[in-house]
């Protein structure tokens, strides 16, 4: 007999050699019927493996990323056994689960080419092979065996990988008539693969190197039901829908140059004023909880990097060195604001009375990222953060945490962001020497961390080991209105710049001492905030942030003057308001309107002009009825001042 | 007889051997008491030298740039023969005019120090020797005589000069018992040197290489009259108490740190929230003529800047291209913000109707200046435009030109800025090939300016020849309190970008047509601007500008409440208000509010408390009565929009 302890602690014993799968059963039926993968001693394993001696365990079902990725593994073997069906001979590379779905890339012979058209053939020999109910089995043979296999195959890919392996026994699965190498684990058999969607097809050099060969990579996804299938796509196209760079061109929000450079952004006139508003918005919340704007320069000379530690994490890997005509002399692009905060804390002296010392600024920052990794305004090579230094006594970190909690609940109200979680990452203690600081500063640090946290009603997650190595941080992840998750707010406590910089405050004993900063980013930058508002949104911004409130539609050129009137109006009562005069149906009018966001439109015609009125629809909602004009602004006015009112 | 030919084109004939005193002396005595030097066929000469053939002559008197030279050049030498008395043994590096006195580079040997102490000692020296009215003779000998005579003298930096020089005659000039080589003119003797003042006294290295000897630099002015010497010292004393770096450090509003770089200022909070303001104010007034908000990255591949020719015109003299882990990508940090707009312009299709686009940013650009050339905020190595670029047809220039000139009026007049000058450059039409772009465009464009500026009612200089080759343009130049002259708004009109980055424009006529471009900046750069504004306005800004517009003063612990009730009333009415609640003297606390430059100081004491009023006192204008607390608040407010009001 083994002793199986299980993740709640208990302990159980079983025959030696039971597998998950039977643990499962033990358990219930439908529970075996649902787990993909199991925990050994935290290597995951097929749950068909046999379990030889005491161990804990944990059981994978597929809503787990370990019973995924067994999941969508194993489907990629399935999608290879079919393609090896369909198109003989065909060489196989990687095929990896990824984080939605998996992909095989493979070579299916010269003069032979699968394209997007093919891959319906594809899937329906997944489907027809999956329910033959062929097992996945583990094998463990030797270097020399695993060679042969393949050479016969003439496999020349398999074998490359091979050779670089080391001596002895390697995992092969095979099932049905497919062979692969592999590390496993995978499920028991073909027919949990119940629902199939082969995605797209693209190019891949053999190991990602221009220089080789470019094989055909397959991507697909694969679910135990057709349901979760079903949900999967229609998430997939309205996030498609939603892309922010789609919209972000359709609302002429901002673009990219090839010329200026990749992820570089140029922010356009609509996309410029819906900033600054998001950057009012936050200065003025700001303003409110004490904090000063500054305004620093793009570059500093590479000590004040080297000085901050910033040099030796960026140097190497991003933009480099500026050079000028004066020989030594070297300048970087910002990576990061803090170092100037640092130098401005510097300028004077500071007493105990003082702090905290809240710094804000808009700052632009560059960090190199490789361009394959570049996307839209989530990934980019510049973007401003909107970024704030507090420089505190240690005594006030609880309270200085509060009013930044407080700061970042109040913007995800304000911007309806009502689902969110927190992350406080602490150190890991039985590992001390990572970290810089003193224990008692730690302590303290996390005390507050915590006990803010708490006051302010937060429900966290707790992660030991995951505080960075100068401080414990604060993470707020938000779900977007499709269900994903986007981390934005951050808190960060730190001890190692005040340190490497010599910050200094006179303290009521009227001697040094050294302040704690604290890092933090509500919105994270500018440009993947409004990204995900975008896509949170599908552009359709709330009513005070959006580029233009509304828009006037005569539907004759008859109502111009009054529609120019109506115009003037709201743009003098401060309302954001275009005007279409173009010689159109009014019905072409509105529905490029609607596509544009705007989210009031005011028709005017005979009745209108007449009584002063505007006929009102909202966008989405349809027709609301005639308004007298000043109460329409006054309607607006209202929502908006609702919208950002102060908690 | 020669023919002299005077500036006004009429044409007299002298004696050969006339010189330019007699010449003077033709016209009137005292004019030719006046004239230092004179301008013989384009050189500058001694005004007792002859002319031996015919000549076209400009008399300068002291007046001019080029009789000031003359003037302080010869102080220069006088100087010397006054230290050479004092200190003899004395070796001379050189000793030029500059753009305010003179200043000579002296070495008195091992173990003797000139300090600021010794300066009136030489002073009245110079005085005594002036006196002597020793005229300045002008000798040409051979350089080897020249030798032989610094060689007997022992100075070898003198010797180190000649050496420098040519083979054949050199010119030396003698007074009373100096010589010195030198080029000339001077003034006929020492007697002009009325009023003399030795400023300062630096060490400078020995031609500017720091391996080499440093030498005594002793700085001096001197005029004709002592009446101008004093006006002189006193603009001194007055630039220095209104020195910007001074004042700018007093009230905090910038700081630089050595170990950010040089000429990189880091804007306070005050300094922040003047130029965010300063920034408001332009954008309110631009948004009204129709000007859109744009942002771009701060840095471009170097291909952008050699489409658009900066990189000919910055690349070697400026920051170096910055490289990246991708080999053979290079960017640059933006010298301008045109490139980036042209980028912006080009992303989309444009019409005839949609003439003019108006796109402006406050960009910050770098430009590496030499350290020695950095200056405060007035000369930087990183600036903000407060840019924008127009993109018309050229049917449109006129209105558009005009446009624009409303707008720099209306901001020198809300500015305070009532003093100002305006220049027209235009090309030289008998050197048409030096500028790009058709005789027709040029044409159109410089009537354009022309009659802009006429219907605008501006007094403009027009200067043939001065326009750029791309294009003529329009500067600004005010006059600052203390009378200086500063270069501020500009207009520039550019056919060379467009062509350049191939915009165009599909015109009424269904074709392709190439916009054109105005650039325009009316502050040129933020920190400049906010350089000038504080010179001019000696810190004392405007109300609805300065950082804080009130300050709270108590004047004891007993109506703490009430004060602070003042200032949350005040701050809730948007009037930027401080307290001191310190337990100080209500005397220090006016010294220091003043010294602060706060507008209005708030008197606190148990009438105002009992009474709800504040006693207010005016910046330099003292006790102006008490006040009932919504009055002030209400005074404030219509300041404020009376210097804000638009045209």
């Amino acid at each position: 007999m083994i002793k199986i302890t299980f993740p709640d602690k208990s302990v159980k014993e079983y025959q030696k050699g039971v597998t998950g799968m039977e643990i499962a059963e033990n358990i219930s039926n439908s529970l075996a019927r649902e787990i993909c993968s199991v925990s050994v001693n935290n290597e995951i394993w097929d749950i068909t493996r046999p379990i030889q001696s005491d161990a804990s365990i944990k059981l994978h079902k597929f809503d787990d990323p370990e019973g995924k990725h067994a999941f969508w593994h194993s489907s990629a073997h399935l999608m290879a056994e079919a393609i090896e069906t369909l198109y003989p001979g065909t060489k196989f590379g990687i095929g990896p689960a990824i984080e939605n779905g998996f992909y095989y890339d493979i070579d299916p012979g010269d003069g032979i080419t699968i394209s997007d058209s093919d891959l319906p053939k594809i899937e329906n020999k997944m489907k027809e092979l999956s329910q033959q109910k062929n097992n996945y089995i583990r094998e463990e043979i030797s270097k020399k065996e695993v060679e042969d296999l393949f050479r016969k195959k003439g496999d020349e890919y398999k074998l490359e990988l091979i050779n670089e392996l080391e001596d002895g026994t390697i995992s092969v699965y095979r099932h049905g008539n497919f062979t692969d190498l592999c590390r496993g684990p995978h499920l028991p058999n073909t027919s949990y693969i119940k629902a199939i969607k082969l995605l797209s097809v693209a190019g891949a050099y053999w190991r990602g190197d221009e220089k080789r060969k470019q094989l055909t990579r397959i991507y697909g996804i694969t679910f135990p039901k057709q349901k979760m299938l079903d949900d999967y796509l229609e998430l997939l196209e309205e996030s498609k829908a939603r892309d922010h760079r789609k919209i972000g061109k359709e609302l002429e929000l901002f673009t990219f140059s090839q010329t200026v450079g990749l992820g570089l952004p140029l922010w356009l006139p609509k996309g410029t004023a819906l900033r600054e508003r998001l950057q009012e918005f936050l200065k003025k919340v700001q303003r409110k909880y004490g904090y000063e704007q500054v305004m620093t320069p793009h570059i500093g000379q590479k000590e004040l990097y080297t000085t901050s530690g910033h040099y030796e994490k960026y140097g190497k890997n991003s933009f480099q060195p500026i050079h000028t005509p004066q020989k030594g002399e070297e300048y970087l692009l910002k990576p990061m604001n803090c170092p100037h905060h640092c130098e401005i804390y510097k300028s004077k002296p500071h007493s105990y009375r003082d702090l905290p010392v809240r710094m804000a600024e808009f700052g632009t920052v560059y960090r190199y990222e490789q361009s394959g990794e570049l996307h839209g305004l989530t990934r980019v090579r510049g973007f401003t953060q909107d970024d704030a230094h507090i420089f505190c006594r240690p005594d006030q970190l609880k309270d200085e945490f509060k009013k930044v909690i407080d700061i970042i609940l109040y913007i995800f109200r304000v911007l309806d962001f009502a689902d969110f979680t927190t992350q406080i990452s602490l150190r890991d203690k039985k590992d001390k020497e990572k970290y810089i600081g003193t224990d008692e500063n730690w302590e303290k640090a996390e005390k507050a961390i915590l006990e803010a946290s708490k006051e302010k009603g937060l429900k966290t997650i707790i992660e030991y080991g995951e505080a960075a190595f100068y401080g414990p941080k604060l993470d707020f992840m938000v779900k977007d209105a499709l269900g994903r998750n986007w981390q934005l707010g951050t808190i960060q406590v730190d001890y190692n710049l005040p340190d490497r910089f010599e910050l200094e405050y006179i303290g009521s004993d009227d001697k040094k001492h050294r302040p704690v900063m604290i890092h933090r980013a509500p919105f994270g930058s500018m440009e993947r905030f409004v990204a995900v508002l975008i896509e949170h949104t599908a552009g359709k911004f709330p009513l005070w942030l959006t580029p233009d409130q509304a828009i006037v539609l005569p539907i004759s050129e008859k109502f111009h003057d009054y529609a120019e009137k109506v115009l003037n109006f709201l743009n003098n009562s401060d309302i954001r308001t275009l005007i279409d005069t173009r010689n159109e149906k009014i019905g072409k009018k509105i529905r490029e309107s609607e596509l544009k966001r705007i989210p009031y439109l005011l028709i005017i015609g005979e009745k209108e002009a007449s009584e002063g009125t505007v006929a009102v629809r909202k966008q989405g909602e349809g027709d609301q009825g005639a308004m007298k004009l000043d109460k329409f602004a006054d309607f607006i006015k209202k929502e908006v001042k609702k919208q950002t009112a102060e908690i």
